[in-house]
């Protein structure tokens, strides 16, 4: 099942609002195929898995990170050709957190007399599809925060001078976690201050997701990257349909108009209009007042803070975090899953402030129960 | 030599503006004899591993971490009772740092007919008196700064609230810091809104550092813990003789007036006073505005800032380290010989702003290479 983790991750960033999903055929104790869901549209991991086997699939054991689906979406149910390909046993990870369908694909196995067994690695098939299960559940996006900062928490002098804080390293990984994002989330003054590109090329990643501005007044900058080369990846979020617009729109970009009351970008509606782009997960990259907006509406499912081991001080420094902030420490949304790494002399702390995982474990655990067959 | 190290270590704390050193005895390949520096006024190291030792001292090894003194001052010279003592070979881990005397120790013991190898462990005992050089080179105090801050670098909310960022193990090694320290600075406005005890209760240690409060206008509120209950271990700066002052005497504390121009407490005058009072290690426990004063100032040497792995978020949350900052990334001082601890969830990042280790350690190398007897 391990392995079926691996190969779900080589989907990672791909797959749109698909979860990513790893499968392997096994036949007389070793691995005959192999699949991933490699891409939103093309065939599911199962399918791939089957079609890679080097033997006849008759007898075979199936394994899979998630329930196979039992019904049409862009591609026919898996549970149907699992059934023709008369595999004998099926080993899944975590049933479909789907409430609409949980379930239903392992009753369909069942029925044909394949013998089904559920719940396996969850912690760790739950792990990769906690962005798929935010989408199905709050119908939102699986939103993910990275700071680069100093020590005492700056993320830009009292001038505004921010580069480099972090090291290569640091920004290299940054455009790892950009090239698994289907989307990079900032505010109108970063554009308009940075110019940033906002893409994957420390990494050789023909990866370019899309940009995402938060701009209430539409006061990007037309000269920039993003408005210019990057158009067609561009989709800005105001509060009017000013002028600009129309001409965002004829550079390609989307403008989406947000209609709501008060002077900031309404995030509720900012989610919707993402997923409805396909677009589930959101990489936050700042500034300053973007990651409080967003660290306040509590939409910041993970985060990532790149330490430089510098002090930059002063009180009118940029801080990492700002927005409203919280009144009492007591209601500080603490990190889980707390993972520490270096890049260089950076130290990258890393951990989630929303949990999704626990959910599918509980529900695989009643599926497991209602299972006759589950071990 | 590590042992050495370890038993000097004992001391931290308590030697004042002495360093700490351990010493060994050995014979026939076994240890005979251990002493360390124990307290200002006490026997040096030397004496103490000679006074411990299990059998006749002639013909043994001395392993010592600092060049023996050969001049009077609490004490009679070390090297004599070396000399008297009939030692046979003395290994030094490095030499002594004060301009004005390295190399006399060892001069003094090759003369008198004694084997003397220089450097051993060089890194290792030069790290263990770094503020102790500090205070010969620079007639400085060595100052530690010490945060407890959220993931976003805040040590307070927008509403002040401050209890408790960082987890009780974290708490507890402060209180292991204080009591290895020879003083606690803070700012007056952290004195009247904590209303603190900067002791070190938390580890039962009888250890209650001098409690070092910058007050330019003399402000402090004259009902808290530290100008009643510890009135005797409280040192105030202030800029003018106010009336307050007085009162502050009566109760036992001392009060230095600093009548330096600007509003600010002058941190020269703050050191040369500290450094008059015996103190040679200041912890500095805030709040922002202080941090941000030392930062600016240059004069912090060490760092702990304690992560917690929490967000506070706000731009009117109050920042770790305030002042004025750097303006340009560039210019940001680097930590170095960074190290990473955990204390429950929190990240402990120390490190070294300033290093004094690599000046003994070129000096041993110089007096190493003209002792003829030097490995």
């Amino acid at each position: 099942m391990k392995e079926c983790v691996q190969l779900a991750l080589l989907g990672k960033g791909k797959t749109k609002t698909n979860p990513t999903v790893g499968a392997v055929v096994v036949k007389n104790g070793r691995i005959i195929g192999r699949g991933y869901h490699s891409g939103y549209g093309n065939p599911h991991a199962e399918i791939e898995a089957m079609k890679d086997a080097s033997e006849p699939l008759e007898g075979s054991d199936l394994y899979v990170t998630l329930e196979p689906c039992s019904h049409y979406g862009k591609t026919p149910p898996c549970v149907d050709a699992i059934i023709e390909n008369k595999i004998k046993r099926v080993f899944i990870g975590v049933v479909d957190p789907n409430p609409d369908v949980t379930g239903k694909g392992i009753d369909k196995l069942i029925e044909a007399g394949i013998d089904v067994f559920v719940g396996f690695n969850e912690e760790l098939c739950a792990s990769i599809i906690e962005d798929f299960t935010k989408g199905v559940l709050r119908k939102e996006p699986y939103y993910t925060l990275k700071i680069a900062e100093s020590l005492d928490g700056k993320i830009a002098t009292k001038t505004g001078d921010s580069k480099w804080i972090t090291s290569e390293s640091s920004r290299t990984y940054v455009h790892f976690l950009r090239s698994i994002s289907d989307a990079v989330l900032v505010g109108v003054n970063t554009v308009n201050k940075d110019n940033p590109r906002l893409d994957a090329r420390m990494i050789d990643s023909d990866v370019n997701p899309y940009k995402v501005v938060l701009d209430p007044h539409l006061s990007i900058n037309m000269d920039t990257i993003l408005t210019n080369e990057y158009s067609d990846r561009l989709i800005v979020f105001t509060k009017h349909e000013y002028k600009k617009a129309k001409e965002l729109r004829e550079r390609g970009a989307k403008v989406f108009i947000d209609e709501s009351e008060g002077e900031r970008i309404d995030l509720d509606f900012v989610s919707k209009c993402l997923l409805e782009e396909k677009i589930l997960n959101v990489f936050v990259e700042g500034g300053s007042e973007t990651a409080g907006l967003l660290i306040d509406a509590g939409k910041i499912d993970r985060v990532y803070f790149f330490v430089a081991p510098k002090i930059i001080g002063g009180k009118n420094a940029i801080t990492s975090v700002g927005g409203d902030g919280i009144a009492c420490i007591k209601d500080a949304n603490e990190l889980k899953e707390i993972e520490i790494k270096r890049f260089e002399k950076d130290i990258l702390i890393t951990g989630k402030l929303n949990d999704y995982k626990e959910y599918i474990v509980k529900l695989t655990d009643k599926v497991r129960n209602r299972c006759s067959l589950g071990l």
